[in-house]
This record gives structure tokens, C-alpha cells and sequence, in this order.
């Protein structure tokens, strides 16, 4: 990953902070399990499993505080 | 999910930002599985096990804190 | 629930916050499961499950942390 | 629980917290499984289960984060 | 633990902030097993369990927020 | 781990600040299980296991949120 994928923590709106967070939750995932090949597999199974969803959410939702403060929690 | 859902942080009273963290914990479900029909299929389960429930429950706590912080608690 | 069950998050003392965080965290697990009689039958269960119960409480601990930063932690 | 158990969030000290932590963490499984009877067989199960015992700490240090900052760290 | 063992929150670095907050995961463990041959014993089993890893990983990461929130991020 | 692993909390840019949060996930696995003959072996184990994945995303989340604020969320 020697692309730069994360410039800055600051979103034009709240909808596209929760878009970040996602995409932050799906990095933590992928360097921790290089391979595509292998996350896809895994995806196929785990996006049936509900308890594995409610996981995915949680994380999204710890990536979403950082994201909100960073961002003022777009007050202004 | 071209349409605006979050438009805002803000809330009027601290029951709609409850309201509002329980509607990110299930857009953070949605982005991860967006087939409605699957999902539906997993909640007729989950919702009848406890610990899914309660991890649920989690994910809206953590939510309703960044909705509680960017509302500065509803505090005037 | 179009009745107001949250008017604020300010309590007059910490164990009146801690109740409120422990009111959260059930409205949390209704918010999901709507059904008070499926409900009754899950507690039945899981209130004999140390795992729940240290999950529980544990959604009551990130809830005690909003209400108490909402009360500026009750220090004056 | 009538009685006043919660007067403060302060302490003298960080240890003290620590102390405070681990108690409302136990309050917290106390109030969702209220009957001491219960609550003690399920721990002489769970104090001997390592995943238990790693989640109950869990609470612990999310209880310790509330009750440090309502101490202002201890830092004066 | 009538003796002292968490004086101050304050360390010299972040590396010792990272110490320090591995050791409060530590006592948020003993304090709910107070056996230390009984936590031997379980420690044999859980360090050589990914779950368990991973979950301990995450008390210490809890903690290490305090801790580095004490020091105002060694930001001095 | 005599040696100087974590100068520092500050980064040039959120992306560096996330590979700091994923190194410090990483440390906190490595000081409950100092072997890496071990660490390798459930390695090869977990990173075919979507709720570890999951779980390990966590906390890298968790440490972003710490390292995030230690950088004021990269703001200037």
C-alpha cells in the first residue's frame, strides 16, 4: 500500500464521514488479510452471518467517532 | 446509496438522537450487506438471540455517543 | 415508542446516571426486538449466561460514559 | 438498590478509580441478573474461563476510562 | 492490594504508556481471578488462542487511550 | 522489548497514523504472546477467520481514535 489512500480525516458531510469509516473498517480487514483472493471467500460467508454484520457495524461505528470529531461533528 | 440519508448530526431532543444512532447501526449492516432480502432473512434470526440483540445494543451505544457529542449533549 | 421516554440526559447524581445508562442499553435491545413477549423469553435465557451478562454490562458502561460526560461527570 | 451506592465519581487516587471501575462493572451484571444466588454460581463458572475473564476486564477499563476523566486524570 | 500499585498515570513516554496500560489489562484480569495459579493455568490455554489474543490486544488498546489521554499524548 | 519502539504518537498523515494504530494492535497481541513461532502459527490460522479479521480491524480502530487525537486529527 504505498499509494496514498488517506490524505485527510475531513469529509464535505456526515454521509460521506460514514463512507469513510466504512472504507477504514475494510482497511483494518485487509492489512491484516493481504490476499483478495481469500477476503472475497471469507466475505461470501460472513455477509451471511449476522453476528459477523453486527461486528462489521461496530467497527464502522468506532471508525465514525474519529472521523466525526475530526471533523467538528460538521457544525458549522 | 446516491440519495442524502445523513444529512445532519444535529437532532432536537436526545430521544431523536437515539433514534439516529439506531439508524447508523443499521446503515453500518446495509453498507456491509445490501441485499434487503438476506438481510431480512438474517434478522427473522438474530432478533431472537440474545447475544446478537445485546451486540446490537452495543452498536448503538457507541453510536448514540458521537450523536450525543455532536449535539454537546443537548445541553441548553 | 412515539411517547417521550428521554427528555435529557442530565440526572441529579452519578447512580442516577448509571440507571439511565442501564435504561439505554434495554432500549437498545427493544429498538431491535419490539416484541416484549420474545424478549422475556431471551432474559429468561441469557440472564443465566455469564458471557450476556458481562456483555450487558458492558453496553451499560459505554452508555455511562455518554451520561457522564453529558453531566460533566457530576463535579460541581 | 435504594440505597445511595454511586456519591461521586471521584477518588483520591488512580488506584482508588481502578477500584471504582471494577465495582460499577460488577453493578452492571448485578442489575441485569439481580438474584446474588444466581450471580455467584455463574462466577464460580466464569472465573475460571480465560474469554470471560479477558471481557470482564473489558469493562473494567471502559468503566476506568469514565472515571478517569471525571478525576481529570489525577494530574493536579 | 492493600499496596500501592497505580500512583499515577503519568509516564515518561508512550512506550511506557503502552507498559502501563498492559498492566491495568493485567489487574482488570486479577481482580476478577484472584488465584494466580488459577490465571497460570488459563494462560497456558488462551495465549495460544487467536480469539483470546486479539481480545486481550483490545483491553490493553481501552487502556492505552487513557493512559494517553493522562499524558495529553506526550504532545510536550 | 528493551529497545525504543514508540517514540512517538505523532505521524505526518492520517495513513502513516493508521499503520501506527496497526502496529500497536500488533504489540498488544505480541506482549501476551511473546513467541513468534507461536504468533505465526495462529496467524496462519486467523487470517482465514472473517471474525478475527473483523475483531483484529477493531482494534486498529480502537488505537486510531488514540493516535488520531494525539495528532488533533491532522488538521493544520
Amino acid at each position: 500500500m504505498a499509494e496514498t489512500w488517506l490524505p485527510s480525516l475531513r469529509t464535505a458531510t456526515p454521509q460521506e464521514g460514514f463512507e469513510l469509516a466504512t472504507k477504514l473498517a475494510r482497511i483494518g480487514v485487509k492489512v491484516t488479510q493481504p490476499s483478495a483472493e481469500i477476503r472475497d471467500k471469507l466475505r461470501a460467508a460472513y455477509d451471511h452471518d449476522a453476528g459477523q454484520l453486527i461486528a462489521s457495524s461496530q467497527v464502522i461505528a468506532i471508525h465514525f467517532q474519529t472521523v466525526a470529531a475530526a471533523n467538528d461533528y460538521w457544525r458549522t
